[in-house]
C-alpha cells in the first residue's frame, strides 16, 4: 500500500465538543414550547417533515408545562465530513430508549443498531420497517428527532469512543466471567448520509409529554370518523359488487358489527399494476353499489398500489411525471410534482370520492426491495430514489388525505409505509408478517412514533388462535378481519363465534371511551394505544440476563434483555393483556396504584407482576383505581350524526376519578372549527363515605350524542 | 409540499447510452489479456484492489486465449449524480449470475438484490457476508468487478426500466395465473455511494476462464505450504503449553493426522481486546513450546483479533494511530498507516514468527455491526469507517502475509473477512454460522470470487452428524476441527472413529492430487474447489418453480429457483457430494461424460441426475472418465522438504487421460524463483486395446518428491 496522505482530507465544518462546554456553533432554537430545532449543514430539499406537511397544533403545545433544554449540550456533537453528517447525543446509565421505528420484537432500543429504511418488516428489528421513524424517546423524559429523508444508521448506545468520559470496564475474556460482548456506551450516534440534517430535541419532563409534544408538533393525532372505530371486513380479491353486498347482508344476518368494508384488487380493471378504474364485469355500477352500501350504513375502502398500469387512463398523464423504473410493469408517479398529484386527484375525486368511497388501503409503498423501485432509479423532479423511498408513504397519505378533507369528510384507511410527521394522518399501518405476539409489540411501539398499527386477522389454524387474534384486533386502532385471500368470516370457527361476537360487541360498547381517547390523541397528543413505558408509575426496570454461552448458537454469550412488550394501555384507564394461542396463563406487569379486573371489578394487584389464567372467551382487561369507562349498549355500527345514545359509565376501584368525554358529529372536520363537546364525568368521594357522589358537567360545546341520564355502575363497590 | 424545483439539480457527468451505440466517454482499456478497465469519476483513495496489493500473474494471463470485449457496450451505462455512481450492465435471457460475495444459500444470484457489506453472515444471502466481493461471473462467459471499497447495492437482474428494450410481459394479477411478483429484468444495476469507481470486465470465453483471469490478475491463487493441507485441530481457549503438547501426543497415540494446531485466545495475557503477548502462566516458555511442537512436526497457529488492549506493550505506539472508537475496549489500528503496520510487524516478528509461529487465525475483522467500529468512527489517516470496514480484512491479510514472505516461509491461516483481490492470500475464511449444508454452498460460492472457505467442524449432537461434517471438511481447503469451546477430538464419537480416521487418511493420501490442484490455482487461476457451474459440460439449467400462494407465508406467490448447491469439484476430476445428517440418500447431478465411483471404479452415470444411497462411512466421490488421481499411502503429516514418497496413480473409466503433477519444497517461496517441478502423468489408449500404455514424463524442474516407480491402478478396467 502506498504511503497514505496523512493530511486528514476532511471537511470538518464543526468540531467535536471538548471538555464540558457545548460545541460552538450549535444554535438551538425553541420553535415550540419545549421543542428545540437545530439545522446543520445543507439539509436536503425534501425532509420527512416537509413531506408530511403537518401543521403544528400550537394550542395543544402551549398547554404542556414549560421545560428547559433537556440534554447536556456538552454531550451533543455534530460534524460533517465528506458529505456525511455525524451526530452524537449523550446517554446516562440506566437510561432506556424507545421508538426508532415500528419495531416488532423489542421495545427498549438501547444497545441496538438500526439502519432506518422504509421496507417491509423482515423478521428482525434492524431498522428496516414500515415506519422507520428516526425519533427516540428516553426514559429520562426527552426525545430526539433527526429530520432527514435518508437511510440513517443509529447506534443507540453501542458505539464506544476512545475519548469517552464514561469508559466501559476493561476485562479479559480469557478469565473474567463478567466480560461482556457489548461494552457500556454513553452515547447515541447517528450517521446521516447527506451533508446536513435538521434535528429536533423534545422536552418532557415525562416520556409521555415528549410523545405529546412530538405528536402535537405534527398536527396532533388523527381523529378518525366514528365509523372508523367500528368493525371492518376485507373481502376476497375477486368479489363482485353483488358478492360484497351479500357479504354485508351476512354480517347483518349474524348481527355482527360492520362499519366499513375493504374492497380488494379485483375492483380495478387491472391490478399490479393498477388502473384505478372499476372493473366493468365485477362492478358494473359503482355508484349504485356504493349507494347500496351507504344505505346499509357501510363505507367502502378501496385497495390500491400507486403504480400505474399502461392500460390506465391516467397513464399518459403520469408517464412524463414518473420515475425511471417500473414496479410490476407500472410506472411510479413522482408525487413531489404537483402535476402528478393533480392528475391523481382529478381521477380519484371523480371516480371514487364523489361516488362515495370512504377511504383507501394503500399497499406496496414500503418495499420490499424486490418490489419497489431500486435505489438507482431517478425521478423527473430530480429527487433521488433514497429520499423518495423514505417519503413515498408520507406523500400518498398527505395527498389522499387532503382530498377527503377538501370534501369535509373524514376518512380512515390503511397504509404500508409511513415515517416521521405522520401523527395527523388518517391511516393505520399493516403488513403481511402475521406473528400475533410481534403484532402486539408493534402496537406497543407505534405509540412512541406517532403512527397507528393494526394487528389484523386473516386466517388461523385453530379456533383458539382465531379468538385470541380477534380479541387483540378489537383492542387496536382498527378492528379488521382481512379476508382478501381466505374469505374467512368472524364466524368461521363456530365454536368460538360467541366469544368473537362478544369482543366485537365490547369494542362497540367502548366507542365513547375509545373515541374520547382518540380525541386525547388529537388535542393533547397522547397516543390512544400506549406502551407501558409511557404510563406514570410503571416501575419496570429492564433486567439483563447474562447470555448462555454456546459454541455455535451463542459463541459470544450475548445477553438478553427483558422487555414488557405484550401488554399495553388503551387510553388512560384500560390495561390490555392479550392472550396468545397455546398459552393458558400469562404474566401482567401492573404499574403503581391498584388495578381491577374490567369484567368483575375485582382487585387484581398493584405495582407488581401478576400471573393470570383467563378463560378463552375473554381478553384480559384491567382498570386503574378510579378509572371511569363510558360505554354504550352493544350495537352493529358506530352512531351516525345526530344519533343520541344512552350512556353507562363504569367506575372501578375505590378512588374518585374523572373522564373527559369527547363528542362531535363523527364524520366531518367541523370539530376543527369548534363544533365539538367535552363533558367532564366525575366520581367524587365524600370524606365519610367511600363513593357517594357522581356528577356530570354540562357539555362544553356541541354536538353531544348522549342522553342526559347517565347510568353509573360501581364495579368494585361491595367486593 | 412546496413547488419542487423542476430543474434536475443533477450533476450528470455522463449520460445514458441511447439507441444501440455505446455511451460516449466510456473508454475501456485492455489492461491484461482479456481484462478491460474503466475508471469513472473520482475513484476513492483506497479501493479493494489497492488494499489487496496484488501483483498480477502476467505469465498465467498470457496463456489464456485471446478474447474480444465480451459485452454489448451499448448496454453499459454509467452516470454520476450527487456523489453517487450509477452503473448498468446488460443481461440476456437465461443468463445466470454467480459470485457477488460469499453466499451461503444460493448459487445463481440473478433476481437478487445484494448490499455488499463486510459482515458476519446473518442467515440471509443479502450481501452482508465475510467476503462481499463485488464480482460476478456470467454463465455466458464474462465477468464484472466493481473495484470500490463501499457498501455497493447490486440489483442482479431485478430492476426494470421504463425505457428497456426487453420489457416484461404485462399481466393482470386479478385474473392472470402467470402474473409474477418478479418481472423480467434485462440488466444488472449497481449503486456505488461515491462519485467514482473503477470497473473491470473479464472475458472468457468460458466461466472458468473468467475466474482464471480474475484470480491471475490478483496474483494467482495461493499455494499453501504442504502442511497447510494436512489436518488441523484447534484447542480449548485456556489450554496451556503443556495441555497442547499433550493434545499433540493424543493425536500421535490415535495415529490421527495432525499437521498444525490452533492456539486459541488463552495464549494472550489478555484477550478481547488482545495483547499479542504470551500469557506467562499458561505459556511460560513459548520458544521451547514451539520447538517441541516443531520436533513433532506440528506448526502452531495463533488466534487473535487486531484490537489492542490498553495493557498491551503495543498500546502506546498504536494509540495515536488508532480510530475514534474502541472494539471491546481495544483500540483499532489504522492499518492504512505504515507506522501502524510497522509497530505490529516489529512486535509480531520478534514475539511470534521468529520463535516459529506458523500462522494466524485473524478473528472479528468482519463484524458484526455490534462488535466492530461503527460507521461514525473516524481514523487518523482520514479514511472513512465504511471503506475501512470493506478493506480491513484485506489489510490484515496482506500485512501478516508479507511478514512470512519476508522470512521465505509459507503460512496458511484463517481470517473472518476478505474481499476482492484476495486470491493470493494465505488465508481461509470461516465463521460461526455452523449450518453444514450452507457451509457446502459457501464452499461452492467461494470458487467464483477468489477466496477459500472451510466448513469447519466444532461439535455435533450425533455421531452421524459428526462423521458427515468430518467427511466434508476433509474435502475442503482446510481440514479443521475447531474445538476452542468444546474440546472435541476426532475420536469423540467412538462409533464413527474408524470412518473419521479413514476420511482424514484419505485426505492425506490425496495430497499429491490436492497440492497439484492448488498449484493449478496458483499458476492457472483455477480454483481448487469448484462450483459445478465452472465445469465444462455441466448442463444443469435452473428451473423456476412457481411459488405456492399462501395468504400469510407467501402472499405474493414468490417463485423458487432450483440451484445445484450441495456438490462441487475438487480439482479437475473429483466430484464431491457430501452427505448431511438425517439423509440416507441424495441426488447428484453429473456433467456430460461418464462418471465413476471413486471407491469402486464403477460407472454411475453420465449427464444426468442420479440418486445415491451411500453408507455412513464414506463421503460420495465420483471421478470423471479418464480421470487420474495421484495418491500416496496414508500418513499422519504432509511430507517435509526432501522426503520422497511412493506414488500410486489411479485411473478411472475407459478414456485416456493425463494429470499434471506439481511439486516443490512445500514450505518456501523458492518455487516463485523456479524451484518446482511439473510432471505429466498420462494414460494412453492403443487403437486396438482399451487401455494399454501409461507413461510418466520426466519432471520438468525439481524438487520432485516421489519415487520414480509409479504404481498404476486401473479402477474401472474389467468391470
Amino acid at each position: 500500500m502506498k504511503q497514505p496522505n496523512r493530511i486528514l482530507g476532511l471537511l470538518c465544518l464543526l468540531l467535536f465538543a471538548g471538555g464540558s462546554k457545548a460545541q460552538p456553533g450549535l444554535n438551538w432554537t425553541e420553535v415550540h414550547p419545549g421543542i428545540w430545532k437545530l439545522t446543520v449543514g445543507k439539509p436536503q430539499r425534501i425532509s420527512l417533515l416537509s413531506a408530511a406537511e403537518a401543521t403544528p397544533n400550537r394550542r395543544g403545545l402551549a398547554e404542556l408545562p414549560k421545560t428547559a433544554f433537556p440534554l447536556d449540550k456538552a454531550g451533543i456533537s455534530v460534524k460533517i465530513v465528506n458529505q456525511k453528517t455525524y451526530l452524537r447525543f449523550p446517554l446516562e446509565r440506566e437510561e432506556q430508549l424507545f421508538g426508532l421505528g415500528l419495531n416488532f420484537q423489542t421495545v427498549n432500543q438501547r444497545g441496538r443498531i438500526l439502519n432506518l429504511h422504509v421496507d417491509h418488516y423482515g423478521g428482525k428489528d434492524n431498522g428496516r420497517t414500515h415506519a422507520p421513524v428516526p425519533f427516540y424517546v428516553s426514559s429520562r423524559g426527552y426525545g430526539v428527532l433527526i429530520d432527514a429523508a435518508r437511510y440513517l444508521t443509529v447506534y443507540a448506545g453501542t458505539a464506544v469512543r476512545t475519548d469517552t468520559r464514561n469508559p466501559p470496564v476493561l476485562s479479559d475474556r480469557n478469565t473474567d466471567k463478567k466480560w461482556s460482548s457489548q461494552p457500556y456506551s454513553d452515547a447515541v450516534e447517528v450517521l446521516v448520509p447527506a451533508d446536513g440534517a435538521t434535528i429536533y430535541v423534545f422536552g418532557g419532563p415525562t416520556p409521555m409529554q415528549v410523545v405529546q409534544r412530538y405528536n402535537l408538533m405534527n398536527g396532533g393525532g388523527y381523529l378518525p370518523p366514528k365509523w372508523g372505530l367500528g368493525f371492518t371486513q376485507r373481502v376476497p380479491t375477486l368479489y363482485s359488487q353483488t358478492d360484497i353486498l351479500n357479504e354485508v347482508k351476512g354480517f347483518e344476518a349474524h348481527n355482527f358489527p360492520l362499519d366499513f368494508i375493504g374492497v380488494e384488487p379485483g375492483w380495478h380493471s387491472m391490478a399490479y399494476p393498477c388502473t384505478f378504474e372499476w372493473d366493468k364485469t365485477r362492478f358494473p355500477n359503482p355508484k349504485s353499489f356504493l349507494d347500496s352500501l351507504a344505505r346499509r350504513g357501510v363505507s367502502a375502502n378501496l385497495w390500491l398500489n400507486p403504480y400505474v398500469s399502461p392500460t390506465a387512463s391516467l397513464y399518459p398523464k403520469i408517464k412524463p411525471l414518473a420515475g425511471s423504473h417500473t414496479v410490476w410493469n407500472g410506472i411510479v408517479p413522482d408525487f413531489t410534482l404537483p402535476q402528478a398529484r393533480q392528475a391523481f386527484k382529478g381521477h380519484f375525486m371523480q371516480q371514487h370520492l364523489k361516488l362515495g368511497v370512504g377511504g383507501y388501503k394503500i399497499d406496496e409503498v414500503d418495499g420490499y426491495d424486490n418490489w419497489v423501485w431500486p435505489d438507482v432509479a431517478t425521478f423527473p423532479s430530480g429527487l433521488e430514489a433514497e429520499p423518495m423511498r423514505q417519503t413515498y408513504g408520507l406523500m400518498v397519505q398527505t395527498m389522499t388525505g387532503s382530498w377527503f378533507r377538501e370534501l369535509n369528510k373524514r376518512t380512515y384507511g390503511l397504509v404500508r409505509a409511513s415515517n416521521a410527521g405522520a401523527s395527523n394522518f388518517p391511516y393505520v399501518i399493516y403488513n403481511d408478517y402475521y406473528s400475533h405476539k410481534d403484532f402486539i409489540t408493534a402496537l406497543v411501539n407505534s405509540s412512541f412514533i406517532g403512527v397507528l398499527w393494526t394487528p389484523e386477522v386473516r386466517a388461523s389454524p385453530s379456533a383458539e388462535e382465531w379468538v385470541r387474534r380477534m380479541q387483540s384486533v378489537c383492542f387496536s386502532p382498527m378492528a379488521m378481519l382481512n379476508a382478501w385471500a381466505d374469505g374467512t368470516k368472524p364466524w368461521t370457527f363456530p365454536e368460538v363465534e360467541k366469544a368473537v361476537t362478544e369482543v366485537a360487541n365490547l369494542r362497540m360498547q367502548l366507542l365513547p371511551y375509545l373515541y374520547s381517547t382518540f380525541a386525547q390523541y388529537h388535542f393533547e397528543g397522547k397516543p390512544p394505544f400506549r406502551a407501558m413505558n409511557l404510563v406514570e408509575g410503571f416501575g419496570f426496570k429492564p433486567t439483563t440476563v447474562a447470555g448462555t454461552f454456546d459454541a455455535t448458537a451463542n459463541p459470544y454469550a450475548m445477553s438478553i434483555r427483558k422487555d414488557i412488550k405484550d401488554q399495553y394501555m388503551m387510553g388512560d384507564y384500560l390495561l390490555v393483556a392479550p392472550m396468545f394461542t397455546g398459552e393458558k396463563s400469562r404474566k401482567v406487569y401492573l404499574p403503581a396504584g391498584k388495578w381491577y379486573d374490567f369484567y368483575t371489578g375485582k382487585l387484581v394487584g398493584e405495582n407488581e407482576e401478576i400471573t393470570i389464567n383467563p378463560s378463552l372467551d375473554k381478553i384480559p382487561l384491567f382498570v386503574k383505581d378510579g378509572g371511569l369507562i363510558p360505554m354504550v349498549p352493544p350495537r352493529r355500527q358506530a352512531p351516525k350524526p345526530g344519533e343520541v345514545l344512552p350512556l353507562e359509565v363504569r367506575h372501578y376501584g375505590t378512588l374518585p376519578g374523572s373522564f373527559l368525554l369527547y363528542d362531535d358529529d363523527g364524520v366531518s372536520f367541523d370539530y376543527e372549527r369548534g363544533a365539538y363537546s367535552f363533558t367532564r364525568l366525575s366520581v367524587i368521594k365524600d370524606p365519610n363515605d367511600p363513593l357517594k357522589g357522581q356528577e356530570i358537567t354540562v357539555p362544553k360545546g356541541k354536538p353531544f350524542g348522549y342522553s342526559a341520564s347517565v347510568k353509573w355502575t360501581f364495579m368494585s363497590v361491595g367486593q
